[in-house]
């Protein structure tokens, strides 16, 4: 008999609390799941006969232990930065380990112990890190034993919403942390291309954005992220000429969003003068130039250089940057006041569904010949609650969780799935559960080209 | 017999310490001068009959606290964060004290304590702290007693090369901190425009420039600094609906600065990759998207939209931007690169002559008319050592040095020279001297626009 203990019941738990339960009742396991918010916990057990559910505290420290303890394995869904601190219970305790968060200093110091001990840490084992990491690596990883030389490799990944759903000019809403979003980019983009590194100022990333297809679902755009350079060591790619990390988007959303990088509007770093008074339409007046005989729109068209039909004038007016209603916060960085409309104009509806999109386009010699293979996913949620994310987090990390269990996964220490052995097993699960990645190959004809 | 006290015999030490020295002499009075370096402190003096010299370590605290006891009044030209520490030492020896920088919160605090001492601490004496002050006030005092309301006031200065030494394409050298000039405008710019605030982020800063002239040294234009709004209170303008203050630079700089801030050239935030590996034109490169067909000229007036004849292309070309020779640093940001290929370009020759340019705008109504007084002075460079920088910062700080030592100035703890008992005589000192406004009135007949 195995005891898995969950810790964290929130609002992306329940694919895999559900997933766990029905595997735990089939063999005869128990599935605990602690939450601070009692109520909350119990809720995603219900009334299952596999499944129990507790009070917790993380940081009452004794209790923390007991828990811990009572595992042959703990599931941590809590914020990142309070998985070390799980993870050393667990390596006291001989207590195996996961989450689908990213591997920091901290957790990357308990490895040794962790390997003392015989227990895994298995971290980023969720969608983005997680089936990313996974599904890139098979891809790499058979080319290379083909004996393909990899020359280039790009990966995309996007939380967005569902084609049933997708119903505003920007086809976006907040299916991640809308505060991430709105900050997204900020600083320098940095990433390789072609054996040379390339540099991107805030300022125009959003304007070298990279249209892409995925089959079945249509045109997207990426535009990079600031580590395309972080995990080359995992991947084994510290000699390609090129790699690059990016966001997903549908076609338009990198212009209009230039738009607001362009007046000064994702601004994070200085609070607004006297903000209660001013309604919106005064808000963005405040980026403009003052002239008494010209309307704020006329002025917002000839400084982001807008013609008359423009789609990006189009998605600013419906968020409503021009209305003569109070922008209602007392006080605010423009990323705050920016933050505060999106909320109400990109909230996801009850009946909405999310959708993650993933694309990997590598390419490689091989045998003489030059090609590209793209290779794309498409996880759409089924509601509200079994959403995209909560799938493509989930069903990982549950399927790890049973594969350290039954002896499958034998790594010990802080594990990645970048590695055969792990992510091999999980990307076979979750083909049965329809997370599968569909492969394009094109020859190249001449040196490629983007961003 | 009064003895005078400067510490520092810097760079624009010798018109304070030469004026002083004959102006002591006339009195009978002795002037000392004190630095680090004891053999630029003697070359300071030389053998002028009035002077003396000596070695002089701050952080000596006996030593320092001797050399104030001595002292009817201490000019110091130390670096700006050691004024407090000199100014302590001021009042429990119950001497004067002068400064051209900033007025802190170190140095605001100690005014309770100088007035009961019966000291003045004057700071903010040279030219831009200094000469700004002065004029602006000089001119709003007037206005006010003859009855107008001020409505808009707009003020700049700039540090440039004097018109017989202006002889590369960018019109500007080196003549204050290159690091200063590198890092301008970075971060917001906040302004007050018809009784709104206006922001300007930074990556549109240098879009947002003012045509100006100033009579007999024709036309420049001026980009807003960040703190705008910094002197309402000391100014008496909290209720003007318009205050900006920025910075002169000759035309067409502002545009041409424009060019490197797009590229991403001037950030400080970040550490450039294999930087001993690159040359001038790899380096610009990287911030140029990839593409083998083309050069990298061709890329750059794409990705900045100059066109074949733009007079910005030839400006970055005439730096050397697209020179195949290397780098030359090993490691540092992209502004760091940036100042060390400007300090190369825009170094001052040794016959090269600076100059010091101010200009004020001030609206107002009077007895139903609106008018606008355009208030200019410019001051240049005898040479490289009787600097115009040196004759403006040196000049008031002597004057007021001496007004305070006769007892025309008669207040005591933290002034700075916006009161009139302070600007009046001053003013009238430095006009002997060269240094003195000119006025241009014109009528105003709609709303005023700009910026």
């Amino acid at each position: 008999m195995k005891r898995i203990v969950i810790l964290g019941a929130g609002k992306s738990s329940a694919v895999l609390i559900d997933f766990l339960l029905a595997e735990a009742q089939q063999r005869g396991w128990k599935v605990a799941v602690g939450d601070l918010d009692l109520a909350a916990a119990a809720a995603r057990v219900g009334s299952h006969p596999a499944g129990e559910s507790f009070a917790f505290d993380v940081h009452d420290a004794g209790d923390r232990r007991q828990r811990v303890q009572s595992a042959d394995l703990v599931v941590s869904l809590l914020p990142p930065a309070l998985h070390p601190l799980v993870a050393q219970d667990c390596i006291a305790s001989k207590v195996h380990f996961t989450s689908a968060s990213y591997v920091g200093d901290d957790m990357r110091q308990l490895s040794e112990a962790a390997e003392r001990a015989g227990v895994i840490l298995l971290n980023e084992l969720g969608v983005d890190p997680g089936i990313d990491h996974m599904s890139a690596m098979e891809k790499l990883d058979s080319l290379r034993e083909q004996g393909a030389t990899i020359t280039r490799f790009e990966t995309f990944t996007g939380g967005l919403v569902a084609p049933q759903s997708d119903d505003n000019p920007w086809r976006y809403k907040f299916t991640w942390n809308p505060r991430n979003v709105v900050l997204a980019g900020q600083g320098v983009v940095k990433f390789k291309h072609n054996g040379r590194y390339k540099y991107i100022p805030y300022h125009r990333l959003f304007q070298r954005y990279e249209p892409l297809t995925i089959p079945g679902y249509g045109k997207f755009e990426g535009y990079p992220n600031r580590d395309s350079l972080k995990y080359r060591g995992h991947y084994g790619l510290w000699d390609v000429d090129t790699i690059y990390r990016g966001t997903l988007r549908r076609p338009g959303f990198c212009k209009a969003w230039d738009c607001l990088v362009q007046l000064g509007l994702t601004d994070d770093s200085y609070e607004l003068e006297d903000l209660d008074q001013l309604t919106w339409r005064d808000y963005v007046n405040s980026y403009l130039w003052y002239d008494p005989d010209a309307s704020v729109e006329l002025k917002l068209r000839a400084y982001l250089k807008l013609e008359l039909n423009a789609p990006e004038f189009d998605k600013l007016e419906w968020l409503g940057l021009f209305d003569k209603t109070p922008v209602g916060l007392s006080r605010g960085t423009p990323a705050q006041v920016l933050q505060k409309k999106l909320e109400e104009k990109w909230g996801m509806a009850p009946d909405d569904q999310d959708m993650i999109a993933m694309l990997h386009k590598t390419e490689y010699e091989l045998d003489g010949r030059r090609e590209e293979v793209q290779s794309s996913m498409v996880c759409v949620g089924d509601d509200g609650v079994r959403t995209a994310m909560a799938k493509t987090v989930g069903l990982p990390l549950a399927i790890g969780a049973l594969r350290v269990l039954d002896g499958t996964i034998q790594r010990r220490g802080v594990v990645i799935p970048t590695v055969k052995d792990v992510y091999e097993p999980v990307l076979a699960e979750l083909k049965q559960h329809g997370i599968e990645f569909t492969d394009r190959t094109t020859p190249i004809d001449k040196p490629g080209r983007s961003a």
